[in-house]
């Protein structure tokens, strides 16, 4: 059965968190955000996997992974889901706990990503709300993001190896990379910073990047480019001073 | 063995999604945020959790979650960790990933409903983001919580039971009594006029409320009140007009 992911054409969002598991695991998929609008694809594809097609479990938000009859809504549940089917969960059901609690905070960190340039919700526009912006952004500069990836580069290191957990890659590490790709492209002077007193967790992206599928899938046209309409955004003014 | 619950103390917030697990339940537990500094309680308890007594594998926040040798962080880890072990998880996989996804979704509208009363960060005073806070909560009022109710309605009305998922209390029945409770305190104008469209909603969260160990926790003193230091913070000037 050919996996079929639902999301938001045009941008990277927590949809590539589902996309870096599918890649490395290099298994086939349909992306529907890839495709056109009259092959199903597109905005019409969210449309219709949120409702006419949700039958009675409709998912809130998109991505929503489709594997024959099952419908999985929420980026954990869906890696969670794949993680066993793909080889990218570990077995032992502590570890599997421990992977799961990690993918949570890094959703978690998205989050409050996201909220730096939308602090009065994602219905308004950013030029809607550019004050607040400045000073959300402010916040997580200061104190969110040496928080968040201190404690990222406490797990990194404690792991005691190559991996968030176990030795082989999961999915966690995979948006582990996509978060460490995401802060150097929406905040390249506070992410430098930041990166600099966390070496294990930027040892462990590149370390995701080098995978022989991951690094084949960043240099295809599958890839989307970090924009300004994802997660992860660059608005300079939100950067702060060098 | 007995659980061991760390939580905020004084404070309802996510840590009651837990709680609400163990008294349905009916087994022991020890809260530490109900236990004096001198043992063990408040706030070092959490400060040990998340510090000295983490080992390799730290929470970023809490609840945590103490069985035996195993400690979990991340409310939904805990409830999906508890489902299997206190029968209130279904049993088919598939149910099980619905049951997870729904909880994910509850977790996020109460991300949403903190981020009224703290839209610039946490780390913040409200009184230090008020102006932001009453666009944030109108935005909230008129644009997610129809949206998130919605949706909540569409899910009880179509699961065809009593509850969210199979014919048995589960975990995400709880939260979403939590939910209810909270958005009655907090905006009791706002949330007469949501809840009335969402009856299929209402009925279920007084289901929960008539469980007997629920009903007989509600009326003890270990059921925390809504209070202003918690998520569910009732500020008149965010609730809109009558």
């Amino acid at each position: 059965m050919t996996y079929e992911l639902f999301y938001w054409p045009g941008l990277p969002g927590r949809g590539e968190c589902v996309r870096l598991a599918l890649e490395e695991a290099g298994v086939e998929y349909i992306d529907y955000a890839r495709l056109p609008e009259e092959k199903g694809g597109g905005v019409s594809g969210v449309t219709r996997i949120l409702g006419a097609e949700a039958g009675t479990r409709p998912s809130f938000a998109v991505p929503v992974l489709r594997d024959g009859s099952l419908v999985i809504g929420q980026t954990p549940a869906i890696l969670q889901y794949l993680g066993d089917r793909l080889g990218l969960a570990p077995r032992e059901p502590s570890d599997r706990l421990w992977c799961h609690q990690i993918q949570l905070t890094l959703g978690d960190f998205m989050d409050e990503i996201h909220d730096t340039h939308h602090p009065l919700g994602a219905s308004l526009y950013y030029a809607d709300q550019k004050p607040e912006a400045r000073k959300r952004a402010e916040v997580f500069r200061e104190v969110r993001l040496p928080k968040l990836l201190g404690w990222l580069e406490r797990v990194a290191v404690a792991s005691g190896s190559h991996w968030l957990v176990g030795d082989r890659v999961g999915y966690a590490d995979l948006t582990l990379f996509q978060c460490v790709e995401g802060l150097k492209y929406a905040f390249p002077k506070a992410a430098r910073r930041a990166l600099a007193e966390a070496p294990a967790v930027v040892t462990l992206a590149a370390r995701v990047a080098e995978r022989p599928n991951i690094a084949a899938y960043l240099v295809s046209d599958r890839r989307l480019a970090f924009n300004e309409d994802g997660l992860f955004r660059h608005y300079p003014e939100l950067d702060g001073e060098a």
